[in-house]
């Protein structure tokens, strides 16, 4: 069996995340080549090397450009902030290096599209781009677009996605990169908004064609973060500004004619992490909320009425989507499991020389409609229509 | 202790209902002033001299404009469809006779401004209007709004509000009146979106400023009903247009900056009557859904954060709105119960002398939203503000 | 359409809903009879007059005897606490009136026996007796017991039932007539227990066998209520014993080989009316809570194990028990509704000389499941069994 | 920082559980030991040697005992079925290794006191023992047990506690070893009502004191399974027989004076994984159930009457047990995660020469009360008292 060398850039909340995927999947599950972390970057000398010890990585460096002349690398990973996936993307493709890049793709459609560009010219020679929308492979959601692609639920009428966080709710939380805007590219927009359009798209099979929307930021101005771990931080005396929104909401279209509505915000106090999305259709609806992620909701509307009802499948049964891999019926998965299934499905992909998805083209499309919103929410609401061709 | 003479016009679902609020409302609640269910009017003589037995009336007739020279009639209940509410109401008030219409208030600004302009005038002599928007007589919803107006949730930062329902999800269901824009004035939205609306409005005690909206008939023609009863019917052989709204969602900014999203549609399968409605405040959170209307979901962010959580708040206990004049602790009400409440609060404005709420100004600025919707709809979703003043 | 006289007996919490029931059943459903609520008895002349007046009736007398030799009266409804009902029960019989007996039916297997034998030989005569477990007539129930009959779980393997309140979870809640021995016979066992054992023989079709129990007084003493309304009292400075249950516990055994547990209790803070049944089959399950009333949740072991789960169903569409005569879909019922279905099963048995169910010997067998269980809890829960024939 | 050798044996679902556990508590929490995965022992030759690189083990056996002789292995962690528990661990014990054994400590009392009395032996030597009861460390469970222990619930009055499965409710399902008596001891009861004991014992701080019990057996003959893997097997064409209960349900005193029920079976169409536990104190109520196992429900009958209500705590904050050394807040953990916080547990005790809990001797007391409930259950559910001296 042949190995997948792997190096990483980034070790932070999404690094962690990412090691334990590769650390985890071959226990697990068959796969095709043998993935070997082999190395991770980072800017600090000290913090990479503890981290490469802690996160399982055999070497460590702290420039990014040295994965791509190694020839026991074959992938990078790539778990920094937005404002430098497109260079670091680009350059791994150029250097014939598979890439599995965290979403949001990029802070601009300019780059996203240089990027949707960098990996179809990679493609031709057999290197292969990845964006890391992990939610589709919580087993819950890989049912639900089962169902949707069988036609459980027939034309999709209804899509209501929302993901909701309280975890800035408070006006004293700390400023983060993840409130700067050169850094983050935008706030729940970029950061949950991306998940529950890519969700959105991905569950129907549909594309948003145009949008409606408003942004809003609550609290502009917030306490400069003493010392920060993870997504907490310790606030200081100093404060500085918050540069994106807080809060997206907005109305869409689907390309076939449904309606959907998706809202992104951080200040739902009480919704820890509250990614719900609902569809439905002519035929049955679905619905799922992250924070009971082992559960979807299914109603058929052919079984008979007199004992219809929204159907709560546990979705911890051999027969459900890598839910066989695992542990016996009814023992639940977490939050990491989406990054397991996340390395197993690129690793097959790779084995057997397909693209994995969601690409890169697809990861683009969710910045268009990010950028419409805000265009959008630039200009009074108004529709905004999205490019959907060239995917 | 004086009678209140009460007339009402039109029998069906609404007419029901309202009687029933008649009928038990003195049965379990001190009342200033004693109801009498003195006549019904209906259009066909057959049909309301049954009504009138079967809903309890004393009289009945198939003029409504003798209703209003009775001097035993003090209150006229309109219960018709919108597009003859403002005809009716109208010449109540001027008639002198206190009037509780149903909602909407009118199927047209135009009607709901003279509605409310009637109102005005009949109150300087002490002559009352209500518009009939009974969900706020839930006693969740009404524990919400003490709980709102007492600032435990602190300002107002979200609302998602949503009135979800199948009953034509199915795209053989048969027309009714419900689905002719002549007689009902618009589907979905007007129906059940006002509903949302005047709770989104009165649960914050904020105003929507503007909207963006999107309408939607997803099945533009119908089988027409052979015959109806209630909201069910069955279907002929002709088939006819719809010429409603399926389905309307929109975006709004509410007067005290917080960004609010609706959603009105009867093409959610698998969801009966799902009125829910979640706000999210600087210091908390509020959550409600009909289908489970005995319950108020509560977030206190000032909870400590250990044993933070939304609290399941079963709205039967004696110190909730209204509970204490039904059943002990623990036994819930259901749907119609709200339109006791209704009788209720009424009856005390009146023998109050105060002016019952909802008012037909409240009546109309939800009006004024319902109409910016399809302004907004028919013109590409374009922003369109709300004019508040006057009310 | 002939008249049925009613008299009933007590004016407290089950009198009001017996009223409601009685005044509300003719307004929604059709009855072969015409309920007439001609008199209410009970031992203050002043109460029992105000009573009459506030719940509808036309007359009222301080000595229930009066009741029996009216020719207006056709039924006897007794609403009194069980140390009164066999003997109020056995005379009404006697004097050929039909009873409705609130339950549980007595306060000692003896008393019941002789209730059950006086409602055989009335039988004769076509003089019927009815005891009201009126959970049976919540819709959800209904739609339960439906299943059950026909085989859609199943061989019955499991039935847990529980029926949980905190209304004397607080040590200073005061004394009632409930809480002594000597009125009400037992306490949570007798009071709340008594449902959900009927329930379980209900929905089941099958007897309970045997039982192994243990009852518990966690409070023997509280303060003297000073004064009382419904199940609440105000706390005066005195204190007395309390002399009946706060809890019980039992395992049983059923007529068709299944396990079951049972609980009840008033001690189970933040429970405030939660009567829970679960039954499983071999080809499915069944789970109610009345503080979910409107909803049955329905296991579908035949359904494709990918998308099996348990189905919400909400109760409240034309097709379900009793539903079709309220309002259009979607629209809940209350606790009260009970108690109107209750009255339109007994007058349309009544209407076509049939027995109505549950009958006296029904509450017999509940009565002989109560006192074996206060037998084994004296026993130190030794296995107790029960007799069940001449059911 | 001193290496901890551990030796395992056996390599099932158990082993795959505690692999997993082993290889990934040192990556998010600091451990005072390093935890060295030595080798493995099996009975099969071939298939011990594909565990050990699949789990990650250095190196494999088919005699356990070689574990004992190598200065390289500290811990012998035993995850074999329970009729071989008590030679393993004590051998292991007596040659001065730490223990860690998977629950039920045994197959019965007797071998469970050689155990405790060999543990107790090994601890005046610094040797260690623990049973593994994982779901002592899922979050939610263990803030259960922080408020019992701060008495936020005050004095316990109520436990049920239920353990339901579906896995065998098909009366095809195969047989497996778990279904025979001489390797299981039991079946449901020892399997998963073993595991609700604890947590009652453990959650209270109190012993259970007596039980009365029932047994059934539903299917007593089943295929023979052709080939197992984990939980699930094909059925081959002979049958075999059931020797082990296929449910159990037992009612129990607590020493603290407070009513218990139990239940566990596998025979609950539907229930996946429904460990659930109740407790009712006389200050509030915990609710907990595994299907939903990233929350806890909490009611605190000091918070005001108006609001107070069930708190659905989503056990996923950095204050939270665990918690803080996995992701941000709201990002829930899976089942598995229980054993790394076992693995977590373990070593710290370890590190600071402190017994681990629990203790052999809570896993003896576990094992009493499952062989009083077998005692009762073989003799009509009388009153079995449970030693819990000497504990």
């Amino acid at each position: 069996r042949a190995t997948l060398g792997v190096g990483m850039v980034g070790y932070a909340f999404m690094g962690a995340a990412h090691s334990q995927g590769w650390r985890v999947a071959p226990r697990f599950f068959d796969l095709p080549l043998d993935p070997r972390m082999v190395a991770v970057a980072g800017r600090t000398a000290s913090g990479v090397r503890e981290a490469a010890a802690r996160l399982g990585w055999q070497d460590s460096t702290t420039d990014w450009r040295t994965l791509l002349t190694r020839d026991d690398v074959d992938l990078v990973d790539v778990c920094t902030p937005g404002n430098t996936h497109a260079e670091i993307a680009i350059a791994a493709l150029e250097a014939g290096k598979h890439v599995l890049c965290e979403k949001p793709l990029a802070n601009s459609v300019a780059e996203a599209e240089a990027m949707a560009a960098a990996a179809k010219r990679a493609a031709a020679s057999g290197v292969h781009a990845m964006v890391g929308f992990t939610y589709r492979r919580v087993p819950a959601i890989a049912l639900a677009r089962q169902l949707v692609a069988e036609g459980r639920i027939g034309t999709v009428r209804h899509v209501r996605a929302q993901y909701l966080q309280d975890w800035i709710a408070d006006a004293d939380a700390p400023l983060s990169w993840r409130l700067d805007k050169a850094q983050a590219g935008s706030g729940a927009l970029g950061d949950i908004g991306a998940h529950v359009v890519d969700l959105a798209q991905h569950l129907t099979g549909e594309l948003i064609t145009g949008v409606s929307g408003m942004l809003e930021t609550f609290v502009d101005e917030r306490p400069v973060a003493a010392a920060s771990s993870g997504l907490h931080a310790t606030a200081g005396t100093e404060r500085g500004p918050v540069t994106v929104d807080d809060a997206a909401i907005f109305t869409a279209r689907l390309s076939g004619g449904g309606l959907a509505s998706f809202e992104a915000t951080r200040f739902a106090w009480g919704r820890k992490n509250a990614l719900r999305i609902e569809i439905n259709g002519s035929l049955g609806s679905l619905a799922f909320d992250f924070e009971d992620m082992n559960v979807l909701h299914f109603y058929d509307a052919r079984d008979d009425a007199r004992v219809a009802g929204f159907r709560r499948i546990i979705v911890t049964e051999p027969g459900h989507p890598y839910v066989g891999a695992w542990w016996p019926a009814g023992h639940g998965l977490g939050y990491e499991h989406g990054f397991v299934h996340q390395v197993v499905d690129l690793v097959r992909a790779l084995g057997e020389n397909r693209a994995p998805e969601p690409t890169f083209a697809d990861g683009l499309q969710v910045q268009r409609v990010l950028a419409a919103v805000e265009d959008s929410a630039a200009h009074s609401s108004t529709w905004t229509p999205i490019q959907t061709g060239g995917r």
